[in-house]
C-alpha cells in the first residue's frame, strides 16, 4: 500500500507547486532571502527603519465565501480576498505589511485550482508590496470532500510603537467616518449564502437586472484592501483609531478600540446615499446592505 | 433569518473565546502588547538582540492524525503537535519562536473541543518560549461536517544572519545524526490511517500487545519538539545543517539543505537499536517504522 492508494497524490503536490513558482516569486522584494522548499520563509527584517519595532500578525479564513467560489468555480478572488482581508487587520492597528503565509486544505490537489487561488494572492501582496514567503498545501481526503477546501492566510506586518493605532486619544465627540466597502467582503455568508441560494432561489449565473450584474459576481467582489488609501493617513495626528468591519458588525468591531471609559452609544446618521433605497428586489438589498459600513475611522473634526 | 438559522451560533464563539482566554494568556511573556480581541496580535521586537534579524516564519497543519484525534475523542495533543512541529521546522534554520497564531475551521463550535485543543497550543508554547498572540475560529457548516475540523499553525521566529542555517559549511564527508521521533509525528496518517483502521482492522482502543499501549495512545503520540535538544548546538561551528524529516521523509527533505554541488547519494547505515525488528506484529512495525529518522544532522566529525 502506499500514499496514492491511501488518497494521496504527492505528483499532483509537486505539480501545483511547479505551477505556482514563478506566482510566488513575483511578489518577493528586497528583503526576502531564499527561494520556495525552504522549511520556512525568510524575511531579512529592516530594524532600522524603526525605533521600537512593533511585529503585528493576524490569521483568517474567507469562510463559506469559499461555497461560491467552488459553485462558480471561479478560484482567483478568494486568494485576493484572503490577502486584502489580513492587511486591513493589521492596517487598523496602524502596521504596513511586511509579509504572507497561507494554508490551502483540500480533499484533492487540483494543480489548476491551487494556481487560480495562488494567482489571487500573488496580485493581492504585490499590490500591498507584501511578499508571499511561505504556503503549505494539505491533502486530506479524510476531511474534505473531493472539490472541497479550506483557505487561511497569516500575515506579518510592523509599525513603530509611537504610531501604534488605537492611540490613547479616542475621546467623546469623535466622528466616526465609514469608508464603503465593495460588497459583502468575506463575513456573512453561511447566511448570505442561505437567503440568496435557498431563500431566493437563485443561482450564481443569475442575473439581479436593479444591480445589473450576475449573482457570482457580486458574491465574489474582491475584498478591498484599504492600504492605498489610509496609508496617507495613519501618522497624522487627527486619525484616532481605525476599525475593520468583519464578522460582528459596527457592534463587536467599534468596541474594539474604544477606551473602556467610552461606554455611550454612537449615534449614527449615514449620508443619503448611503441608506438602503426601498426600491429593488429583496436580493438587491440583501447585495447592497453592506456597503456603507467598513471600516469606520474615529477621528476628531 | 438570521446567523443562528443559517447555522453560526455566535454565543458559542463567545462562549468559547471564554474558555480559551486564560490559556491563551498564560502564554505571553514581556513582549506581548495588548491582549485577546485586538485586530492583529501585537509582538515588541527585541531589535538590539540582534545585528541583522532575519524573521523566519512556517506555516502548517496536522494533516489527518486530526481523524484519529476525532476517533479518539481527544483533542489537547493535536495542539501540542502543530506548534512542536512549526518549531521544528524553523528551528531547522537556526531560529528560535518568537510567537504563534492558529486558525480552527470547523462544522460547528463545541467550546469544550475549543478549549482542549487551545490548552495543547499553550503547554506546547509555554515549553517552546513561544506566545500565543493570535487566532481565529471559523464555523463553516458549508464545508466542514458537524465534528470535523482543521487546525492550522502560523510560527514566526528569529534568527541573526550569521547564525542562519544550513550555512554555506555543509561537504562532502559531513556525518549525518538522526534524532528519533515520538512516534508518526504528523505526517503519513492518511496512509497509516488506511493501514492499521482499514488494513488490520483496528480500533483506537485496540490493545497493541508488542507496543504495550493502545492505537491511539500511539498514534497520538506527540510531535516533539527538538528545540530543547538541539538549542545548546545552534550556534556550535561543527553543526553545518538541520533537516526535519516531515512529509517527503528522507529523500525530499534532506535535499533541501543540501548545497547544488553535492549530488552523490548518502549512505545510510542505522545503528543496530533502530533496525526495524523482524519480530512483533505489522501494526508495530507500522508503528516504529519512523523512529530512526527525525530530524537529522549533517555535521562534520
Amino acid at each position: 500500500m502506499d500514499y496514492r492508494t491511501a488518497g494521496v497524490d504527492i505528483r499532483a503536490g509537486e505539480q501545483a507547486v511547479e505551477g505556482i513558482r514563478d506566482l510566488v516569486r513575483s511578489t518577493y522584494n528586497a528583503n526576502v532571502m531564499g527561494d520556495l522548499g525552504s522549511f520556512g520563509g525568510l524575511y531579512s527584517f529592516p530594524h532600522n527603519s524603526y525605533s521600537e519595532p512593533i511585529l503585528v500578525a493576524s490569521t483568517d479564513g474567507v469562510g463559506t465565501k469559499l461555497r461560491v467560489a467552488i459553485k462558480a468555480n471561479r478560484y482567483d478572488t478568494i486568494g485576493q480576498d484572503l490577502v486584502n482581508h489580513c492587511v486591513n487587520d493589521i492596517l487598523v492597528q496602524g502596521a504596513m505589511p511586511l509579509f504572507f503565509l497561507d494554508y490551502i486544505g483540500l480533499g484533492s490537489l487540483e494543480p489548476q485550482m491551487i494556481k487560480q487561488i495562488v494567482s489571487g494572492m500573488a496580485k493581492a501582496c504585490t499590490e500591498n508590496g507584501c511578499a508571499l514567503i511561505g504556503g503549505e498545501m494539505a491533502e486530506m481526503p479524510g476531511i474534505y470532500h473531493k472539490g472541497d477546501f479550506d483557505l487561511v492566510g497569516t500575515i506579518v506586518g510592523a509599525v513603530d510603537k509611537q504610531n501604534l493605532l488605537p492611540g490613547s486619544r479616542i475621546q467623546k465627540g469623535d466622528i466616526l467616518i465609514g469608508i464603503p466597502s465593495d460588497g459583502l467582503h468575506t463575513n456573512g455568508y453561511s447566511l448570505a449564502r442561505r437567503i440568496v441560494f435557498e431563500h431566493l432561489g437563485l443561482g450564481v449565473e443569475d442575473h439581479v437586472a436593479s444591480l445589473d450584474s450576475n449573482v457570482a459576481d457580486l458574491l465574489l467582489k474582491v475584498h478591498r484592501s484599504y492600504l492605498p488609501q489610509l496609508k496617507p493617513l495613519l501618522k497624522d495626528p487627527r486619525l484616532h483609531g481605525l476599525a475593520h468591519i468583519t464578522g460582528g458588525g459596527f457592534l463587536d468591531n467599534i468596541p474594539r478600540v474604544l477606551p473602556d471609559r467610552l461606554t455611550r452609544p454612537i449615534s449614527i446618521s449615514a449620508p443619503s446615499s448611503c441608506r438602503r433605497s426601498s426600491a429593488g428586489s429583496p436580493a438587491s438589498a440583501a447585495l447592497k446592505s453592506a456597503r456603507c459600513c467598513e471600516p469606520s475611522i474615529a477621528a476628531s473634526a
